[in-house]
């Protein structure tokens, strides 16, 4: 019953992520009722994400410079590399201010179930770059199946090479009750104690 | 910490309606790996719609064609006008397949908390069709302190031009459970009741 033409955005809007019928219709005409200065811009931002935006070629992580602004960095501390499974997660280390080494962004964990192996992540850039400088690598996938078998499968490969695989340190957040920590996590936290 | 063009993009869909910082994240990361051609699609929807897309110059509906399909069409019924706030109500009669006459969209309602006058909706194009073949003006606004009000409002200007005003019932929706009704409902549907 719209117009052809509105009825496309809102199917467009309806094929993102998390977007439902209603939404789609709301955002539909919402961009509909944009003025013509916001909906250039927001247009604008779309294609120039898309043109700009692509992975550094070392760390493989989202850049719109020739190298990302880590591995361009001569601050950083070049024998540890982090590895992480997306991009956002390297955005959440950097907030910690804590971490001073490099990255490796795998865009992806390695999962049967969903047909992706260790060749349809980028393991073989993260090889790539273990030279005589790198010392530690930390696995930060996430702890998941897939997040933790990626992680040992990655620990296996790169030990032979006289790297050291470390893990991040699962347990109870900081603030959280251990009344209410479910019991995974309180399994982990048991296990990673330390001796004060 | 996000390329500044990523970054960008993140803030557009952070302004649209209904979209916080997380799902923003996620619709930005989404169009940044979608294939050219999906890309190309979604952008040109949105400019396409823009376009394409304007007020009929009868009802104020939203229309690709010169008129919208319903005051286009012959076999409408052209003695009833059936008054809306805006095109989604239009969408929702449509549906039904109930009504039969034509549609005016008043794209909002008096609002003198939000300033808006009886001159800032379509309220003058309402005015000027109502000709000798116009007999029945439904006022189809929302059950609002404001959509009654604006029904009230219309109902007044057009009574004395020999038109009549009709005003949509409200009462128990069909399935609903009486049990269940809002106080207001309720009042509504006993002050409605009608005589079998």
């Amino acid at each position: 019953m719209y117009p052809e033409a509105l009825r496309l955005l809102i199917e467009e809007f309806e094929r993102l992520p998390g977007i439902g019928k209603k939404s789609a219709v709301r955002l539909a005409f919402h961009v509909m009722n944009m003025s013509d200065e916001k909906a250039e811009r927001f247009v604008g931002a779309v294609e120039n994400a898309r043109a700009k935006v692509h992975l550094c070629p070392v760390c493989q992580n989202l850049t719109d410079g020739e190298l990302c602004p880590v591995c361009a960095s001569e601050k950083r501390d070049r024998s540890v590399i982090c590895v992480t499974e997306g991009p956002k997660d390297i955005v959440a280390m950097e907030k910690t201010h804590e971490y001073n080494g490099l990255y490796h962004c795998l865009h992806g964990v390695i999962s049967p179930m969903d047909n992706i192996g260790p060749e349809d992540i980028k393991l073989k850039e993260l090889l790539s770059r273990l030279n005589e400088d790198v010392k530690e690598v930390i696995l930060a996938t996430n702890l998941t199946v897939e997040g933790e078998a990626t992680a040992m499968y990655i620990a296996k490969l790169i030990k032979p090479l006289g790297v050291k695989a470390t893990r991040i340190a699962h347990g109870i957040p900081v603030g959280g009750d251990i009344e209410f920590a479910d019991e995974v996590t309180l399994a982990r936290a048991i296990e990673g104690r330390r001796e004060l």
